[in-house]
Protein backbone atom coordinates (compact mmCIF):
# COMPACT_ATOMS: atom_id res chain seq x y z
CA UNK A 1 0.00 0.00 0.00
CA UNK A 2 2.82 2.23 -0.73
CA UNK A 3 2.15 5.48 -2.05
CA UNK A 4 4.17 5.25 -5.69
CA UNK A 5 4.55 7.91 -8.07
CA UNK A 6 6.90 6.57 -11.37
CA UNK A 7 9.02 9.57 -12.51
CA UNK A 8 9.51 8.90 -15.76
CA UNK A 9 12.16 10.86 -18.44
CA UNK A 10 11.26 11.99 -21.66
CA UNK A 11 13.77 12.89 -23.88
CA UNK A 12 15.68 9.45 -25.14
CA UNK A 13 13.33 7.67 -22.88
CA UNK A 14 9.88 7.67 -24.55
CA UNK A 15 10.26 10.30 -27.29
CA UNK A 16 13.42 11.32 -29.04
CA UNK A 17 15.26 14.77 -28.29
CA UNK A 18 13.29 17.32 -29.45
CA UNK A 19 16.16 19.67 -30.11
CA UNK A 20 17.38 16.93 -32.94
CA UNK A 21 13.96 16.89 -34.15
CA UNK A 22 13.37 20.53 -34.37
CA UNK A 23 17.36 21.35 -36.18
CA UNK A 24 16.24 17.80 -38.67
CA UNK A 25 12.53 18.89 -39.48
CA UNK A 26 13.51 22.13 -40.40
CA UNK A 27 16.86 21.30 -42.01
CA UNK A 28 18.25 24.45 -39.43
CA UNK A 29 21.59 22.56 -38.95
CA UNK A 30 22.62 25.24 -35.83
CA UNK A 31 20.12 23.87 -33.74
CA UNK A 32 22.10 20.81 -33.35
CA UNK A 33 24.02 22.11 -31.22
CA UNK A 34 24.21 21.08 -27.34
CA UNK A 35 25.49 21.22 -23.72
CA UNK A 36 28.23 19.22 -25.08
CA UNK A 37 29.28 21.78 -28.01
CA UNK A 38 28.21 25.42 -25.45
CA UNK A 39 28.60 24.30 -21.55
CA UNK A 40 27.02 27.01 -20.67
CA UNK A 41 23.68 26.70 -20.78
CA UNK A 42 22.28 30.30 -20.61
CA UNK A 43 24.66 30.59 -23.55
CA UNK A 44 23.56 28.05 -25.78
CA UNK A 45 19.58 29.30 -24.88
CA UNK A 46 20.52 32.38 -26.38
CA UNK A 47 22.33 31.27 -29.17
CA UNK A 48 19.34 28.82 -29.86
CA UNK A 49 16.40 31.56 -29.71
CA UNK A 50 18.65 33.91 -31.87
CA UNK A 51 18.88 31.23 -34.60
CA UNK A 52 15.02 30.67 -34.21
CA UNK A 53 14.08 33.90 -34.24
CA UNK A 54 16.93 34.40 -37.51
CA UNK A 55 14.97 31.92 -39.26
CA UNK A 56 11.77 33.39 -38.39
CA UNK A 57 10.07 30.74 -36.60
CA UNK A 58 7.40 30.95 -34.05
CA UNK A 59 6.24 29.27 -31.61
CA UNK A 60 3.30 27.90 -33.95
CA UNK A 61 5.41 27.22 -36.42
CA UNK A 62 7.82 25.15 -33.74
CA UNK A 63 4.65 23.42 -32.56
CA UNK A 64 3.46 22.69 -35.88
CA UNK A 65 7.17 21.08 -36.88
CA UNK A 66 6.92 19.05 -33.09
CA UNK A 67 3.97 17.67 -34.10
CA UNK A 68 5.31 15.28 -36.45
CA UNK A 69 7.50 14.15 -34.05
CA UNK A 70 6.33 10.35 -32.54
CA UNK A 71 6.86 9.02 -28.95
CA UNK A 72 9.17 5.82 -29.54
CA UNK A 73 8.02 2.64 -30.95
CA UNK A 74 6.05 0.51 -27.74
CA UNK A 75 5.95 3.99 -25.62
CA UNK A 76 2.51 4.92 -25.70
CA UNK A 77 1.13 1.52 -25.07
CA UNK A 78 4.18 1.17 -22.25
CA UNK A 79 3.01 4.49 -20.31
CA UNK A 80 -0.98 3.25 -20.75
CA UNK A 81 -0.26 0.54 -18.87
CA UNK A 82 2.27 1.91 -16.44
CA UNK A 83 -0.38 5.03 -15.33
CA UNK A 84 -3.16 1.99 -14.99
CA UNK A 85 -1.19 1.08 -12.13
CA UNK A 86 0.32 4.27 -10.58
CA UNK A 87 0.37 7.56 -10.35
CA UNK A 88 3.16 9.01 -13.32
CA UNK A 89 4.74 11.81 -13.92
CA UNK A 90 7.64 13.33 -16.41
CA UNK A 91 10.04 15.18 -15.24
CA UNK A 92 12.17 16.40 -17.89
CA UNK A 93 14.66 19.58 -18.97
CA UNK A 94 12.90 20.40 -21.90
CA UNK A 95 10.01 23.21 -21.90
CA UNK A 96 6.50 22.50 -21.64
CA UNK A 97 5.56 24.55 -25.06
CA UNK A 98 8.50 21.83 -26.74
CA UNK A 99 6.74 18.74 -25.38
CA UNK A 100 2.65 19.64 -25.33
CA UNK A 101 2.70 18.04 -29.21
CA UNK A 102 4.64 14.58 -28.18
CA UNK A 103 2.64 14.90 -24.68
CA UNK A 104 -1.07 14.78 -26.74
CA UNK A 105 0.18 11.93 -28.49
CA UNK A 106 0.82 10.07 -25.34
CA UNK A 107 -2.59 11.07 -23.87
CA UNK A 108 -1.75 14.03 -22.05
CA UNK A 109 0.37 12.85 -19.01
CA UNK A 110 1.95 15.46 -16.97
CA UNK A 111 5.39 17.07 -16.96
CA UNK A 112 7.05 18.94 -14.88
CA UNK A 113 9.76 20.74 -16.69
CA UNK A 114 10.47 24.51 -18.15
CA UNK A 115 8.60 27.26 -20.12
CA UNK A 116 9.52 29.49 -22.66
CA UNK A 117 8.69 32.63 -22.99
CA UNK A 118 6.52 33.65 -26.15
CA UNK A 119 6.49 37.07 -27.28
CA UNK A 120 4.03 39.46 -28.91
CA UNK A 121 5.23 38.68 -31.89
CA UNK A 122 5.10 34.57 -30.99
CA UNK A 123 9.23 34.58 -31.25
CA UNK A 124 10.56 32.75 -27.73
CA UNK A 125 12.12 35.39 -25.93
CA UNK A 126 13.05 34.02 -22.67
CA UNK A 127 12.79 30.98 -20.99
CA UNK A 128 12.23 29.96 -16.81
CA UNK A 129 13.95 27.00 -15.38
CA UNK A 130 11.12 25.19 -12.96
CA UNK A 131 14.10 24.67 -10.05
CA UNK A 132 17.68 23.12 -10.14
CA UNK A 133 18.66 20.51 -10.46
CA UNK A 134 15.48 19.86 -11.56
CA UNK A 135 15.08 16.40 -11.12
CA UNK A 136 16.53 15.62 -7.95
CA UNK A 137 14.75 18.54 -6.32
CA UNK A 138 11.74 17.04 -7.48
CA UNK A 139 12.01 13.55 -6.33
CA UNK A 140 12.71 15.77 -2.84
CA UNK A 141 9.48 17.85 -3.09
CA UNK A 142 7.27 14.31 -3.74
CA UNK A 143 8.64 12.73 -0.84
CA UNK A 144 7.75 15.54 1.11
CA UNK A 145 4.43 15.54 0.10
CA UNK A 146 4.27 11.56 0.92
CA UNK A 147 5.09 9.70 -2.30
CA UNK A 148 7.70 7.07 -2.59
CA UNK A 149 9.23 7.31 -5.86
CA UNK A 150 10.42 5.27 -8.74
CA UNK A 151 12.55 6.64 -11.52
CA UNK A 152 14.30 5.64 -14.90
CA UNK A 153 15.82 8.02 -17.82
CA UNK A 154 18.82 7.87 -20.01
CA UNK A 155 21.27 10.31 -19.10
CA UNK A 156 23.46 12.18 -16.32
CA UNK A 157 20.42 14.48 -15.36
CA UNK A 158 18.79 11.72 -14.36
CA UNK A 159 21.50 9.83 -12.41
CA UNK A 160 20.24 12.03 -9.13
CA UNK A 161 16.66 11.17 -9.44
CA UNK A 162 17.25 7.32 -9.77
CA UNK A 163 19.43 7.34 -7.28
CA UNK A 164 17.03 8.87 -4.54
CA UNK A 165 14.11 7.00 -5.80
CA UNK A 166 13.42 3.17 -3.84
CA UNK A 167 13.49 2.06 -7.52
CA UNK A 168 15.35 2.77 -10.90
CA UNK A 169 16.98 2.13 -13.98
CA UNK A 170 18.71 3.78 -16.89
CA UNK A 171 17.14 3.26 -20.14
CA UNK A 172 18.26 3.09 -23.06
CA UNK A 173 21.51 4.90 -21.99
CA UNK A 174 24.67 5.29 -23.49
CA UNK A 175 27.65 2.66 -23.06
CA UNK A 176 29.69 5.51 -21.11
CA UNK A 177 27.07 6.31 -18.53
CA UNK A 178 26.51 2.83 -17.72
CA UNK A 179 30.13 2.14 -17.48
CA UNK A 180 30.45 5.01 -15.18
CA UNK A 181 27.64 3.98 -13.07
CA UNK A 182 27.34 0.36 -12.89
CA UNK A 183 25.06 0.26 -9.69
CA UNK A 184 22.16 1.38 -11.48
CA UNK A 185 20.35 -1.26 -13.59
CA UNK A 186 20.39 -0.87 -17.11
CA UNK A 187 17.24 -1.85 -19.54
CA UNK A 188 16.91 -0.89 -22.33
CA UNK A 189 12.91 -2.30 -23.67
CA UNK A 190 10.13 -1.40 -22.58
CA UNK A 191 9.43 -4.74 -21.10
CA UNK A 192 11.65 -5.07 -18.79
CA UNK A 193 10.76 -1.58 -17.38
CA UNK A 194 7.31 -2.33 -16.82
CA UNK A 195 8.01 -5.43 -15.11
CA UNK A 196 10.72 -3.93 -13.09
CA UNK A 197 7.86 -1.03 -12.03
CA UNK A 198 5.75 -3.75 -11.31
CA UNK A 199 8.02 -5.29 -9.39
CA UNK A 200 8.71 -2.44 -7.42
CA UNK A 201 5.39 -0.96 -6.89
CA UNK B 1 5.84 32.98 -18.36
CA UNK B 2 5.25 30.95 -14.49
CA UNK B 3 5.81 27.95 -14.24
CA UNK B 4 1.72 26.95 -13.20
CA UNK B 5 0.25 24.01 -11.75
CA UNK B 6 -3.16 23.86 -11.17
CA UNK B 7 -4.50 22.06 -8.37
CA UNK B 8 -7.92 20.88 -8.03
CA UNK B 9 -10.29 18.97 -5.33
CA UNK B 10 -12.18 16.14 -6.99
CA UNK B 11 -15.59 15.46 -4.78
CA UNK B 12 -17.92 18.01 -4.83
CA UNK B 13 -15.90 19.87 -7.53
CA UNK B 14 -15.71 17.50 -10.49
CA UNK B 15 -17.73 14.35 -9.34
CA UNK B 16 -19.56 13.83 -6.30
CA UNK B 17 -18.96 12.51 -3.50
CA UNK B 18 -17.92 8.98 -3.90
CA UNK B 19 -18.86 7.35 -0.18
CA UNK B 20 -22.05 8.25 -0.46
CA UNK B 21 -22.88 7.59 -3.94
CA UNK B 22 -21.22 4.02 -2.55
CA UNK B 23 -24.10 4.36 0.33
CA UNK B 24 -26.56 5.37 -2.34
CA UNK B 25 -25.71 2.94 -5.47
CA UNK B 26 -25.32 -0.08 -2.93
CA UNK B 27 -28.36 0.70 -0.59
CA UNK B 28 -25.87 0.43 2.70
CA UNK B 29 -27.13 3.22 4.79
CA UNK B 30 -24.22 3.00 7.02
CA UNK B 31 -21.70 4.27 4.51
CA UNK B 32 -23.37 7.82 4.88
CA UNK B 33 -21.88 8.09 8.03
CA UNK B 34 -19.00 11.39 7.79
CA UNK B 35 -16.46 12.95 9.44
CA UNK B 36 -19.52 15.37 10.42
CA UNK B 37 -21.26 12.24 12.29
CA UNK B 38 -17.50 10.46 13.62
CA UNK B 39 -15.10 13.33 13.73
CA UNK B 40 -12.56 11.18 14.79
CA UNK B 41 -10.82 9.74 11.28
CA UNK B 42 -9.66 6.81 12.30
CA UNK B 43 -12.27 5.69 13.95
CA UNK B 44 -14.35 6.38 11.26
CA UNK B 45 -12.64 4.76 8.47
CA UNK B 46 -12.54 1.32 10.68
CA UNK B 47 -16.03 1.55 10.71
CA UNK B 48 -16.19 2.04 7.17
CA UNK B 49 -13.88 -0.96 6.45
CA UNK B 50 -16.03 -3.09 9.23
CA UNK B 51 -19.07 -2.27 6.98
CA UNK B 52 -17.72 -3.07 3.47
CA UNK B 53 -16.32 -6.45 4.72
CA UNK B 54 -19.62 -7.64 6.58
CA UNK B 55 -21.60 -6.72 3.29
CA UNK B 56 -18.77 -8.80 1.70
CA UNK B 57 -17.94 -5.81 -0.70
CA UNK B 58 -14.69 -6.21 -2.19
CA UNK B 59 -12.54 -3.89 -3.76
CA UNK B 60 -13.23 -5.19 -7.07
CA UNK B 61 -17.21 -4.70 -6.35
CA UNK B 62 -16.66 -1.51 -4.80
CA UNK B 63 -14.81 -0.67 -8.33
CA UNK B 64 -17.87 -1.48 -10.31
CA UNK B 65 -20.36 0.07 -8.33
CA UNK B 66 -18.30 3.88 -8.74
CA UNK B 67 -17.94 3.15 -12.67
CA UNK B 68 -20.89 4.29 -12.82
CA UNK B 69 -20.46 7.31 -11.09
CA UNK B 70 -20.29 10.34 -13.74
CA UNK B 71 -18.52 13.45 -12.94
CA UNK B 72 -20.47 16.98 -12.76
CA UNK B 73 -22.20 18.19 -15.26
CA UNK B 74 -19.27 19.88 -18.10
CA UNK B 75 -16.65 18.89 -15.26
CA UNK B 76 -15.07 16.76 -18.22
CA UNK B 77 -14.77 19.33 -21.05
CA UNK B 78 -14.03 21.97 -18.19
CA UNK B 79 -10.75 20.24 -16.90
CA UNK B 80 -10.40 19.54 -20.81
CA UNK B 81 -9.77 22.95 -21.03
CA UNK B 82 -7.79 23.43 -18.34
CA UNK B 83 -5.29 21.07 -18.93
CA UNK B 84 -4.73 22.13 -22.55
CA UNK B 85 -3.52 25.26 -20.78
CA UNK B 86 -1.50 24.45 -18.07
CA UNK B 87 -0.48 21.13 -16.17
CA UNK B 88 -2.91 20.33 -13.78
CA UNK B 89 -3.41 17.68 -10.83
CA UNK B 90 -6.45 16.74 -8.34
CA UNK B 91 -5.60 17.24 -4.51
CA UNK B 92 -7.84 14.86 -2.69
CA UNK B 93 -8.31 13.08 0.58
CA UNK B 94 -10.29 10.10 -0.95
CA UNK B 95 -8.56 7.21 -2.04
CA UNK B 96 -6.57 5.98 -4.83
CA UNK B 97 -8.51 3.14 -5.63
CA UNK B 98 -11.63 4.66 -5.04
CA UNK B 99 -10.61 7.75 -7.16
CA UNK B 100 -9.72 5.54 -10.32
CA UNK B 101 -13.22 4.81 -12.24
CA UNK B 102 -14.17 8.19 -12.29
CA UNK B 103 -10.72 9.55 -13.22
CA UNK B 104 -10.79 7.11 -16.34
CA UNK B 105 -14.34 9.27 -17.53
CA UNK B 106 -12.08 12.36 -16.97
CA UNK B 107 -9.44 11.22 -19.02
CA UNK B 108 -6.38 9.72 -16.69
CA UNK B 109 -5.50 12.96 -15.39
CA UNK B 110 -3.06 12.64 -12.34
CA UNK B 111 -4.33 12.61 -8.45
CA UNK B 112 -2.51 13.02 -5.29
CA UNK B 113 -4.46 11.54 -2.87
CA UNK B 114 -4.46 8.55 -0.53
CA UNK B 115 -4.11 4.51 -1.15
CA UNK B 116 -6.03 1.57 0.21
CA UNK B 117 -4.52 -1.45 1.21
CA UNK B 118 -6.25 -4.59 -0.21
CA UNK B 119 -5.63 -7.81 1.59
CA UNK B 120 -5.60 -11.20 -0.65
CA UNK B 121 -9.20 -11.90 -0.16
CA UNK B 122 -9.66 -8.43 -1.94
CA UNK B 123 -11.13 -6.76 0.85
CA UNK B 124 -9.93 -3.27 2.10
CA UNK B 125 -7.74 -3.98 5.52
CA UNK B 126 -6.04 -0.58 6.03
CA UNK B 127 -5.34 2.50 4.36
CA UNK B 128 -2.15 4.76 4.28
CA UNK B 129 -2.50 8.81 4.05
CA UNK B 130 0.11 10.96 2.14
CA UNK B 131 0.61 13.92 4.03
CA UNK B 132 -1.11 15.84 6.89
CA UNK B 133 -2.41 18.12 6.19
CA UNK B 134 -2.15 17.12 2.88
CA UNK B 135 -3.52 19.94 0.58
CA UNK B 136 -1.30 22.83 2.48
CA UNK B 137 1.75 20.44 2.04
CA UNK B 138 1.15 19.26 -1.18
CA UNK B 139 0.97 22.87 -2.28
CA UNK B 140 4.47 23.76 -0.39
CA UNK B 141 6.26 20.75 -2.05
CA UNK B 142 4.97 22.29 -5.64
CA UNK B 143 5.91 25.31 -4.29
CA UNK B 144 10.01 24.06 -3.67
CA UNK B 145 10.03 22.21 -6.93
CA UNK B 146 9.02 25.74 -8.70
CA UNK B 147 5.78 26.09 -9.28
CA UNK B 148 3.17 28.80 -8.39
CA UNK B 149 -0.19 27.09 -7.78
CA UNK B 150 -4.00 28.02 -8.52
CA UNK B 151 -6.55 26.20 -6.46
CA UNK B 152 -10.50 25.62 -6.49
CA UNK B 153 -12.23 23.25 -3.87
CA UNK B 154 -15.71 23.17 -2.47
CA UNK B 155 -14.76 22.34 1.75
CA UNK B 156 -13.19 23.22 4.32
CA UNK B 157 -10.02 21.14 3.57
CA UNK B 158 -9.06 23.55 0.71
CA UNK B 159 -8.96 26.46 2.81
CA UNK B 160 -5.05 26.18 3.10
CA UNK B 161 -4.64 25.01 -0.35
CA UNK B 162 -6.54 28.10 -1.80
CA UNK B 163 -4.78 30.32 0.46
CA UNK B 164 -1.38 29.20 -0.05
CA UNK B 165 -1.71 29.32 -3.75
CA UNK B 166 -1.27 32.79 -6.17
CA UNK B 167 -5.09 32.45 -7.02
CA UNK B 168 -8.05 30.07 -5.57
CA UNK B 169 -11.92 30.13 -5.26
CA UNK B 170 -14.18 28.51 -3.40
CA UNK B 171 -16.54 26.15 -5.91
CA UNK B 172 -20.04 25.31 -5.06
CA UNK B 173 -19.48 25.16 -1.86
CA UNK B 174 -21.87 25.68 1.15
CA UNK B 175 -23.16 29.20 2.63
CA UNK B 176 -21.57 28.68 6.15
CA UNK B 177 -18.07 28.07 4.21
CA UNK B 178 -18.39 30.91 2.36
CA UNK B 179 -19.59 33.02 5.49
CA UNK B 180 -16.86 32.39 7.08
CA UNK B 181 -13.86 33.10 4.97
CA UNK B 182 -15.18 36.66 3.23
CA UNK B 183 -11.86 36.67 1.96
CA UNK B 184 -11.91 34.02 -0.70
CA UNK B 185 -13.71 34.72 -3.85
CA UNK B 186 -16.94 31.80 -4.18
CA UNK B 187 -17.97 30.89 -7.54
CA UNK B 188 -20.36 27.98 -9.01
CA UNK B 189 -19.86 27.51 -12.93
CA UNK B 190 -17.30 25.97 -14.51
CA UNK B 191 -17.69 28.93 -17.10
CA UNK B 192 -16.49 31.13 -14.15
CA UNK B 193 -13.98 29.22 -12.96
CA UNK B 194 -12.00 28.64 -16.47
CA UNK B 195 -11.93 32.68 -16.69
CA UNK B 196 -10.71 32.78 -13.36
CA UNK B 197 -7.88 30.36 -14.18
CA UNK B 198 -6.99 31.81 -17.32
CA UNK B 199 -6.76 35.12 -15.82
CA UNK B 200 -4.43 34.01 -13.45
CA UNK B 201 -2.22 31.86 -15.54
Amino acid sequence: MNLNMVCLDLEGTLAPELWVELARATGIKELERTTRDEPDFGKLMRYRMDILQHNKLTMDEIQSVLRQVEPMDGAKEFLDEVRSLSQTIFVSDTFEQFAKPVMEKLGMPIIFCNRFKVDDQGYISDYRIRCTPSKPVTVMALRACGFETIAAGDSYNDLGMIRLSKAGWLFRSTEAIKAENPDIPALETYEDLLAGIKDAL
